[in-house]
C-alpha cells in the first residue's frame, strides 16, 4: 500500500473546515491527524472529533512541532500565513498555504527563502487552476494545438460585493480580489505579465470610496512573450459568479463559460429561459478544491514540484502592486517599476 | 442534535459500495453499521474497515436481524431483492432497495404487501428522478406554470452496448433499460400511462437477436391525463450518456440538455467544437445518488412518504411487459393487457 | 451568358407573391414574365406591375398556352394543383408545384404519369429540404461520416393553432402539417418508411372534435433500411415555431436546433434569457423558398433531376394516409396496406 | 400612396453594388435613379442597367447636380466622401455617406458645417448599429431594465488579415477596423468616450511593422457616464468574424454572440461540434445593410432625425486618435488632447 501523508490543519474557520473534509473524505492517501485553530471553539473541536482527528489544539506550533506531522494546511487569517510557513519549514513540514501569501512582498520573499533553505514543498492555495473549464483552456493552450497566444482575456465578477467591514481591511480590490485573475493570466498565456493599465471606478456602493478602492475594473497586461490581455472585474453580478476564461490564438480561440445550476431551458410566449451559473466560489470551485488537496498530496507523496509554486504565490502580489500604482497614477506600469 | 439512522448494506459491489461511501460521507443522520455480502471478499472486507463499518458479514440475516439496525439498503442481485425485502419488513427495518424489485410482478406485488403490513418505509432505486435537470423538468411541469402537460419526451443512451454475456440474463432492454425511461415518464407526466406501441431493431450487435432482444427503441405512450409522450433508446451512443427530457405543455416547453464534461468551445479554422455529456451514469447520476440516499434517510427521520415508493417500483414492470408485448405482436397494447 | 428561364406563376396568393418576389429578385437565370390568379385582384396586378410583370391574367391557361414560357409555378389552391400539372405537362412546360399534389393517390398517380409522357421537369414544394439545418442533417447523414442511421427523429410544433375553419377543410393534421414531416424523414434518412404508429390527442382546442382531427400527435415510424423513427407535433408551441431535427447513426448523432431571432443572454436575478425561435414559417423558412427556387432554375437549365422529385410528392401521401388510419384503428399500420 | 425617394449612387464598387441592390428590391419607398463611378466599367453599366438605372455616368456631380434626385449615397473611395458631403449638401441632397467621413478631423468638420448649413440630413454608415444582435444590447442597455451600465466590452476580431498593400494606406488599426468598435461603444453605452489606453502587438504579419501599425489590439475607455470599457480586436480569427458585445449593468448583464452558419451539433466520440459564425461582414451583416438603408429612406419621408448623425461620424475619429497616442506614447490619453 501506498504511505500515508499526514496533515495537520492551522486554521479551522470555514476555508480550513473545506479543505479538512475533502482531505478526510476524498483524498486518498491523506489522513488529517491535527487541527489547530488560535479561537478553537466547540463547533470546531466536534467537527475535528467527527472527522476522527485526536489532536486538538489552540497552539498551530502544536501542530508544526508534532513529529508525527508531513505536512501542514495554513488556512488561518492571511497576515500569519507568511510566520507559520517559516516555522513549518524549519520543522520540515511540507507546506500547503491559502492565498494570498502576504501583502508586503519582502515578507514573502524572506518566507519562500526559508522553503528553498529548508527543502520542503509548498503548495499556494490558486485553486481556480484545479477547476475543470480554466485547467481545459491552459491545457489546450500549453499543447500548443492552436500555436502561438495572442490575447488572454478573463471575466471574473462575484455575485455580491462584500460588507463595507470587510472591505475596510481587505487591501483593495486588486489585493484581494483580481489577485486570482492575475494568477489565471500567468497560467493560461505560460508567460509573465511585464506590463499593466487599470481603470477602476465605483458603480456599487459608494462607501467605498474614503477606503480608496474602486468596485469596478478593467486591467489590461502585456506578457513576455508579446501577448496582451485583459482581465474585467466587478464585485456585483446579481446573476451569480461569472468566471470566464478565453485564450486567442494563432490558430483560434479557447474560450470557458460558467458551470450552470442545471441543463435546463423554458420555452414561453415570454421567452427562452435557461439556469444561471453555480452561486458563488463554494459550488462552482467544490471540484476544484478537492483537486487542489489531491494534487498536493500527490506532489509530496511523489516528490514533484507542486503545481502551484512559492514563485506562483509571489508574482500576483507583483501585479497587483503595479496595477494599484497603475490605477492611482492614471498611467501605464511597468512591472521592474514595482520590483526595483 | 437530531437522531442518527443506522443502515445495514446488503450487497457490497459497485452499486452497494457507491451507496457506502455516500452514506459515510455524505449523508447527514446516517451511520453505516453493518455490511453483508454473499460473495464476500477481502476487498468488501477492507473498504468496509476503511468506512468504520464493524459489523461486516456473508450473511444478509445477521444484518437484517441485528437489533441496532434501523433501515437496510438492499443491492445484492436483483433475483434476491423481492426476498429481502419481505426478511427487512418482517424485521421491521426501513428498506431502501435498488431497481428493479424483480421482473415478475405477483413476487413485486407479494413483497410490497409485506411492507404494508410491516409499516415501514420503502423507497426503491430509480436514482434519476434526483438528478437536478429531470427533476427540474418535473417541477416545473408540477408547479403547472406552463400548464397542462402535451407531450412527454425522453431520450434515453447509453455510450456502449453491454457485454453479450449482460444481455443473455438482462430481462432485455425494456426491462433492464427503457425500465428508467417508464419511471421517468411518470414522474415528468404527474400521470399514469395506459397504452403503449413499442418499435425495435437490431443496428448495433447482431448476437443480440437469439435473446429476442433489440438495441435500438422507440416507445409510443398514452396516459391517463390525456397527454402522449416517447421514449427513445440506444445502447451505443458513441459520444456518451445521453439523458434529455421534455415536457411540451400549454404554455410552454421545458426540456434539458446533458451535463457536459466542461463548459469549453474551441473555434478553429475547422469548425467549433464544445465537450461531451459525461461519460455514463456513475458520473451523470454521481449527486443523484447522495440526493437519493438523502431523501431516504430524511424521508424514515422525519416520517414521511418515500418520493419514490413501492408502487413506482411496481408500475414500470408494467409498461415494460406492455411494450414487450406490442413489440412482439406488432401491435398498440393497453396496460390493462397485462395488469389483467 | 446564360439562357433565361421565363416563368408564369399561377396563384398570386401569399405563398405565389412569396416566390414571385423571390424569382424577380433573388434567383439568377429567372425571369418571371407572366402572372394568373382566377380570382385576380387590384393588389394582385399592382404587385405584377411593380415587378415588371407584363402578362397579368385571371386564366391559368392563358400561362400555360403561352409559348414564350419556359416553366410555371402552380401556387393555386390545393384541389387545383393535379389539373394544372396536367395542362403543363401537355403544354410542355417545366413545372414547380407546390405541396401537396392532391390528396388522392389516384388523382396525383394521373398526374405524375402525364409528366413523365411529357418528359418535363417537376418539382414539389417541399420546402425545408432546402434549409440549412435540415440540409445539414442530410448531407451529414448521406456522407456517411457518421455511420449507418439508427433513429430518425422530427420535432415540428407550429405556433398558433389554424382557425377552426381551416381545421374544416385542412384534410386533418397528417396531411395538412405532417406531411412536412413525413418528407422530411424520407430526406434524412435516405430510405422508404413501410410501417407507422400514430398516436393523437386533442389538448388545444375541443371544437376540431367533430372533423376527427387531432392537434397533437406522435408518429413511430419503421424504415426499409432497418432503421426507425418518430415524429412529434403540436398545433400550438407559444414560444414561436419549433422545427428541430435530429438522426442518431453507428457513429455519433446529428441535431439541430431553430433559428433564433436574435444571439442575446440577458442575466439576472431572475435568470437567464434568450431570444426565441424566428415566429414561423415565413421567417424561419424565408432562405429556403430562396434556395428551392434556384434549384428548380438550375435542374431546368442544366436538365439536371429536380431535389424534389414528383414520387417525392406522392410518397407522403402515403404514408399519411397509414398514420390515419393507424389512428382510427388504434394499431400499427404498414405502407403496403394503404399502396394496394 | 406614400412619396418615393429617389435616389443617386456615387461609387459602384462592393459596397456600392450591396447598397443599390438593397435600394432597389429590399427597401420600400426607395427608388435608385442614377449611378455615377468615375472609375466606370462595363460591368457597372450592366448592373445598373438590370436595375433599371437610367442615368449611368463617370461624373458625380451628373447625380448631384440633377434635380430628380432627392438623396445620394456615396459609396465612392474615402478620401473623396467629404468633399462629396459638401457639394451635396450644397444642391440640397439628403446624404448616406459611408464612414469614415475622412481621417483628418478639420475636413469632417467643415463638411459637417455645410450639412448643418445646407440643412439636408446626414447618415454615416456604421452598419453594425443595424445588426439585431448588437442593437438589442443598445436597446436592453437604454430601456433601463438593467439599471445603469457599468462596463461596457466589444470583442471584434477579422477572420484573416488585410493584404500587406491595404495595411500600407489603411490609416492604422485603430482608424481603419476599431473605428466600428468607437462607435459601437458610443451606441452601447449612450455616453461619451473620455478617455482611452491602447496596448497593441504584432502577432500576425510582421511585414506591418515598417507602418507603425499592429495587428492585435486591446484598448480600456472612460466613460462621461461613469462607466469602464474595453474594445479588444484581432486581424485573423481563423474560424471566422468574431463580433461579439456585452454590457455589464447593475442588475445584470446583456451579452450577444455571433450568428452561426447554421444550428447544428454533431456528437461523435472525438467530439461535439458546431458550426462557425458567418464568415465576414457581408455575411453577418446583410439584414444589418438593409436595414440601415431603410432607416435613412423613414428618415428622410419622415423628417426625423437619422440614427447614425453626422456628429457620430466625428466621434470616433477622435476617439481612434486619442488610440493611436495611447499606443504610441504609452500613456493613457484623454479625449480632450486630442480635440484640442
Amino acid at each position: 500500500m501506498e504511505r500515508e501523508l499526514k496533515i495537520g490543519m492551522i486554521g479551522a474557520g470555514r476555508i480550513g473546515r473545506l479543505h479538512g473534509n475533502n482531505l478526510a473524505h476524498s483524498v486518498p492517501g491523506a489522513r488529517l491527524v491535527s487541527v489547530a485553530d488560535v479561537h478553537l471553539t466547540e463547533d470546531m473541536k466536534s467537527w475535528a472529533s467527527e472527522l476522527g482527528v485526536k489532536n486538538i489544539t489552540s497552539e498551530p506550533l502544536n501542530v508544526i512541532n508534532d513529529k508525527e506531522i508531513d505536512a501542514v494546511f495554513i488556512c488561518s487569517s492571511t497576515e500569519s500565513h507568511a510566520e507559520l510557513i517559516m516555522e513549518a519549514a524549519k520543522g520540515s513540514k511540507h507546506i500547503f498555504c491559502e492565498k494570498p501569501i502576504h501583502t508586503d512582498i519582502a515578507v514573502i520573499e524572506t518566507a519562500l527563502d526559508e522553503v528553498i533553505k529548508a527543502g520542503v514543498k509548498l503548495q499556494v492555495g490558486f485553486v481556480r487552476r484545479f477547476d475543470h473549464n480554466h485547467k481545459k483552456v491552459r491545457d489546450t493552450v500549453a499543447s500548443g494545438r492552436l500555436g502561438k497566444p495572442h490575447i488572454v482575456k478573463v471575466t471574473s465578477r462575484d455575485p455580491e460585493p462584500q460588507s463595507i467591514e470587510y472591505v475596510a481591511t481587505s487591501g483593495g480590490i486588486f489585493m484581494d480580489m483580481t489577485i486570482h485573475d492575475f494568477d489565471m493570466v500567468r497560467y493560461l498565456s505560460g508567460s509573465e505579465v511585464t506590463e499593466v493599465c487599470a481603470y477602476g471606478c465605483i458603480m456599487i456602493d459608494s462607501r467605498i470610496e474614503k477606503y480608496g478602492d474602486v468596485d469596478t475594473a478593467i486591467v489590461i497586461l502585456k506578457f513576455e512573450n508579446g501577448a496582451i490581455g485583459v482581465i474585467e472585474n466587478s464585485r456585483a453580478a446579481r446573476y451569480g459568479y461569472d468566471q470566464r476564461t478565453e485564450v486567442h490564438c494563432d490558430k483560434g480561440c479557447i474560450q470557458v463559460g460558467n458551470d450552470l445550476i442545471d441543463a435546463s431551458m423554458i420555452s414561453t410566449a415570454e421567452g427562452v429561459t435557461c439556469e444561471k451559473p453555480t452561486w458563488f466560489f463554494l459550488e462552482r470551485y467544490n471540484n476544484a478544491f478537492i483537486a487542489e488537496a489531491r494534487a498536493f498530496v500527490d506532489a509530496v507523496l511523489h516528490d514533484s514540484e507542486p503545481l502551484v509554486t512559492g514563485r506562483d504565490g509571489l508574482m500576483p502580489v507583483y501585479i497587483a502592486k503595479a496595477a494599484e500604482k497603475s490605477l492611482k497614477e492614471g498611467r501605464s506600469v511597468k512591472l521592474s517599476e514595482v520590483m526595483a
